[in-house]
């Protein structure tokens, strides 16, 4: 396959450009970048004239099933939201209703440019299910926790062992992570557990860190400790995907800078939950991986990684005044190249180079009514970050197969998945 | 005209509800709201199934000329951008070129839904022109100021009252304002002048009030007294839009909500400028009328009033930890109602309602893929505020007159527009 005409966003060192150049997948991969690539004999050419061709968005922290949720609780903090709405329902959730919500969160992700997500929930062999039929990328798990007593905890360990021990070795498209809920749900005996399994399996772990004011106190109380040391007891040398990050203060972001991990912004859901705002200025310049999620529909709106990228921008100015903050190229880093790196893929993804997998989305940027809002087109990565909306990509790519190619889905019925819904 | 099948938004008090009505549009006016409204002979009948149907945007501050700006100057605070970059290149403007960035804006406008914009620019006629072709609703002005001296300024004030005495008394889709940019670059001279000339043609006063934490000594020094004072001093009585209000005080909210004035939030841009945030949520619960505005697209990226609304509403979380913050539902009525009230237009346009001006828009919810981040629609309010995009605008109404109708735009050239700019 041949990607022609395009404007391809590549990164230099630490910039980010957008170049006239063609690009040639064959297979899963990324073989060629030049201009004026010549095609080969029935070789399938894609025109991406008046497009930008980018890596495909990488969304590092969600809860894909909860599309059910959207529109719904407006104005709790998340506490409340958490315990007196959400847990109760999800309580009465199925299977089936579970793997029809993925379906829709799945379209949702093909359709804006999100190629590879790292999911957080349970019913985990159905999303699996819902994931390994789309053909996108994905880290999964089956979150665990044992607020609600040693029972519940211990079928949540037996059912993530056996996701994990089903897996099909041969779709490397799936990847797994351990994850403890929080440090605020999990007493140190699953933390420990978690620890085991991720050492056990060699994989990461991922855990919502410091989301919310609450949380601090409640630590100290179950843990006798901070969280910051919570974490570095059970998981000091594992790589760690810290969900959130809101609450670091100067000793996290300095203990932090020097272990394993990396912070995943979600700065929507952040404001609807009343958590407030991430430094990732601070937490950046401190040399700190930060990549960009959703969370969940609920209180994430959608999964539309361009208004993650837009509002992650934004609001560091509702922080910052009249100092320096990142910028369009920082936040197009952050939901590529830097969740590539926070989900251990960085070899694999998160960039256009020649011998990486082929993850890719095409955008439209033509000069039509339908674009006003990037007219005129000053410069593209800041139109990219900031008068871009997921409707733009035209065409998403995963593993070099087309999984959307002119806004028409393949391989999943669209129509159906939404009436199901 | 017939609009029939929609989903209806309308305000019942303080409450904003959606419902499944018809509504008649006769002349200019909005002459019949009701379930089940049979067509008479030769009405047009607009289908308005799977959409809803509210009324058309109103935005309160902006500078509509810069479209041309969008995307430049990334990372600079209020007065670097200002001083160093904005009015160096807005000196060396022609007429020709604020005239086609112009009619850009319109576009973005019309096809995103806002019917009526109260701008704040100088090359006034040209924007009246532009304006005047395109059918839209508008409170323009010629901006004041004497920073740079009596000689600039006097031309100025020549030039709005030359703009006001040549307006067409028969088109009352255009209204105006009187615009004192701001009380760090006007001298009691030019405040004073203002006043006069609110007094004399009996127009609204429209200036950048307490936009950035720079002003509030530098307008200490030029009046020797803070802003609210010279405000008080000088517009007492008059209706004043005051732009931004991000640096109240707990004096100033006070004195603002017994005050004949109104603050227009104008959230990317005071974000984007480095001004952070502005607590409309404390505003509001005080009884301050706040409305909503893009500024010009240089800070506000864009002027879909649709991103103002989502990021007005969200931001209020990067503020208030754990705390009652605006809703989706006052949200709405910022870009509305509000609006209207805040414009001094409150008995023409701001809602649907039988007798008010037919300045309506229809806005596509139909389960498609374009439409998945709304899916499932559990919240329609909800869905309007935090899932929609300007492009989901399908038909624009203004003063009865359809501008846009399934994303065609009426009576304006989009290609050669687009071409030009």
């Amino acid at each position: 396959m041949l990607i022609k005409n395009g404007k391809v966003l590549i990164f230099e060192g630490e910039d980010v450009k957008v170049k006239d150049l063609d690009l040639r997948i064959e297979g899963e991969n990324i073989t060629k970048i030049s201009q004026n690539i010549e095609a080969k004999e029935n070789e399938n050419v894609i025109d991406a004239k008046d497009s930008v061709v980018m890596p495909g968005l990488i969304n590092t922290h969600a809860h894909i099933s909860m599309s059910i949720f959207r529109g719904t609780f407006e104005g709790c903090n998340l506490y409340t939201w958490l315990h007196e709405k959400i847990w109760p329902i999800e309580d009465k959730l199925t299977e089936e209703t579970v793997y029809n919500a993925t379906m829709v969160s799945i379209l949702e992700m093909i359709s804006t440019g999100t190629t590879c997500v790292s999911d957080h929930y349970f019913f985990s062999k159905q999303i699996r299910k819902a994931l390994e039929e789309s053909g996108m990328r994905t880290a999964i798990t089956r979150v665990l926790m044992d607020s609600d007593g040693e029972e519940a905890s211990n079928k949540r360990i037996q059912e993530f062992i056996e996701l994990y021990e089903t897996r099909d070795i041969n779709n490397d498209l799936i990847t797994y992570t351990v994850a403890p809920h929080s440090f605020y749900t999990c007493s140190g005996k699953v933390l420990q557990k978690s620890r085991e399994l991720a050492d056990e399996y060699n994989l990461p772990v991922h855990v919502h860190f410091l989301e919310s004011i609450d949380e601090i106190e409640d630590i100290k109380k179950i843990h006798g400790q901070e969280a910051i040391d919570v974490l570095r007891k059970y998981f000091d040398g594992v790589h760690t995907i810290l969900a959130h990050g809101v609450k670091l203060n100067d000793r996290d972001v300095e203990i932090l800078s020097k272990m394993d991990c990396g912070i995943v912004h979600n700065p929507i859901s952040n404001m609807r939950l009343g958590c407030k705002i991430a430094d990732i200025t601070k937490y950046m310049k401190k040399g700190i991986n930060v990549s960009l999620g959703t969370d969940g529909q609920g209180s994430g709106n959608n999964l539309d990684m361009f208004e993650a990228m837009k509002i992650a921008g934004l609001i560091q100015g509702g922080i910052h005044e009249n100092e320096e903050k990142v910028s369009a190229k920082d936040v197009i880093q952050m939901a590529t190249i830097n969740g590539a790196k926070i989900l251990g893929l960085e070899d694999k993804i998160g960039s256009i180079e020649e011998g990486k997998k082929a993850d890719i989305i095409i955008v439209d940027i033509s000069k039509s009514l339908n674009n006003i809002k990037m007219m005129p087109n000053n410069d593209i990565i800041s139109n990219l970050v900031y008068n871009t909306d997921g409707r733009n990509v035209t065409t998403t790519i995963v593993n070099g197969k087309v999984l959307m190619e002119n806004r028409n889905i393949k391989n999943m019925n669209t129509e159906e998945i939404l009436n199901r819904i």
